[in-house]
């Protein structure tokens, strides 16, 4: 999110934090790919690379955390400087967990391998991952040109998911019910699932905060969510 | 966590800062009990409050933000204090989530109450938040009064929830196998257990910050981590 100052070094400490940001986001966003990847096609060596590269987004957060505290105290910023300072740390904490439910998903590739079921089981997990990533880029987009209008745009999109969600829950929750030997690999990926459903509302909680530095003000606080699961009984 | 300056006005905000995470504190731990009585014994009533309690905590959260920005451009506070608002913001972004979970665990309640099983279904859910809602208020009451002792007895119990969630996902994972009848209770039990789980990592997720703000460093990134749910298939 570039912005110009009459400090010069200001200027640029403000915008290594936005560079930062968006390091992180490409990094929490390739993880999520990769351990879709390595479940859907039983690649362990691909979910253990996933796992490990966790760490990066781990400390990324607090070298933004500690840099925003610096850039505070040295500069003692007002309005929009200041508040994306103190965005930046909160979108931190937002991708470093979206960096999380990629781990969540890789974890659960060694599990699923033993208990290996039909691709079909996996399509739906596969096509829903793509959805919560196309949210996410584009909010990771909109927040580096600094876009309202686009970011508004990702939080009218947020019901794609929770309806692609429930389907997904369906779905699983169907196998379960057709086979026993289906629950351990349908219970897994019912949480695979969940992440991916988590990861949607981060992009939405990214996208309030940029809604929030670029204008002063927080968007209203009911969002349109449509998460049926909590409905669905068996067969239902 | 109360400190003390020269400027007297500057102590009442950063008391007041510290009254409002309390406040949110409290009304989070009072939402997620709620949301365990009322699935335990089908209370749909109760579970509606919780759900309408939720909004108080994302006003809460979003005051806290607003203040914060206002008493930093203020006061342009150093050291410590700038950390202690910096982590004011960031406990609030996990009491707020804690309540999510309490809303969604509530929000169970009715599907619930369709398909209705014996109650050793629910026991390992309410002990399981008995553990995680005690770590919650150890951490709390170690904010309050600012002891570091005490913060980081609280990571060194993060095991404890872990191995407890583990059985927990070990004991519905059979009650699926035994019976497809009960698939759908646990399924729902197992994302309310999961739930409890997380609350588990946002407490010690505010035990870190805290451990921050009263020393200015991070605890080591690595916390004990023994959640073994990743591993468990079936009749294992």
């Amino acid at each position: 999110m570039p912005t110009q100052h009459t400090v010069r070094s200001f200027d640029k400490e403000l915008n290594c934090l936005s560079k930062k940001i968006a390091e992180m986001g490409t990094h929490a966003v390739h993880m999520v790919e990769r351990s879709i990847i390595a479940i859907v096609h039983d690649d362990k060596k691909l979910a253990k690379q996933v796992i490990a590269d966790d760490i990066f987004l781990d400390e990324a957060e607090r070298k933004i955390d500690e840099e925003a505290i610096l850039i505070i105290a040295r500069r003692q910023p007002m309005a929009v400087d200041l508040r994306e300072i103190i965005g930046a740390i909160r979108i931190s904490v937002d991708l470093e967990r979206i960096g999380d439910m990629g781990k969540n998903i890789a974890k659960r590739t060694a599990i699923l391998s033993d208990v290996r079921q039909a691709d079909p089981f996996y399509h739906g997990l596969e096509a829903f991952a793509a959805l919560a990533l196309k949210q996410l880029n584009e909010v990771l987009d909109a927040y580096a040109c600094c876009s309202l209008g686009r970011i508004d745009a990702v939080r009218e999109h947020d019901d794609e998911i929770d309806s692609m969600y429930t389907s997904l829950f369906r779905e699983l929750l169907t196998y379960m019910l057709e086979d026993p030997c289906n629950i351990t690999v349908c219970t897994h990926l019912l949480f695979c699932a969940k992440n991916i459903e988590r990861i949607g509302d981060h992009a939405t909680n990214i996208a309030e905060t940029v809604h929030y530095v670029i204008t002063g003000i927080y968007p209203a606080l009911e969002r349109p969510k449509d998460d049926q699961t909590y409905r669905l009984g068996a067969g239902k």
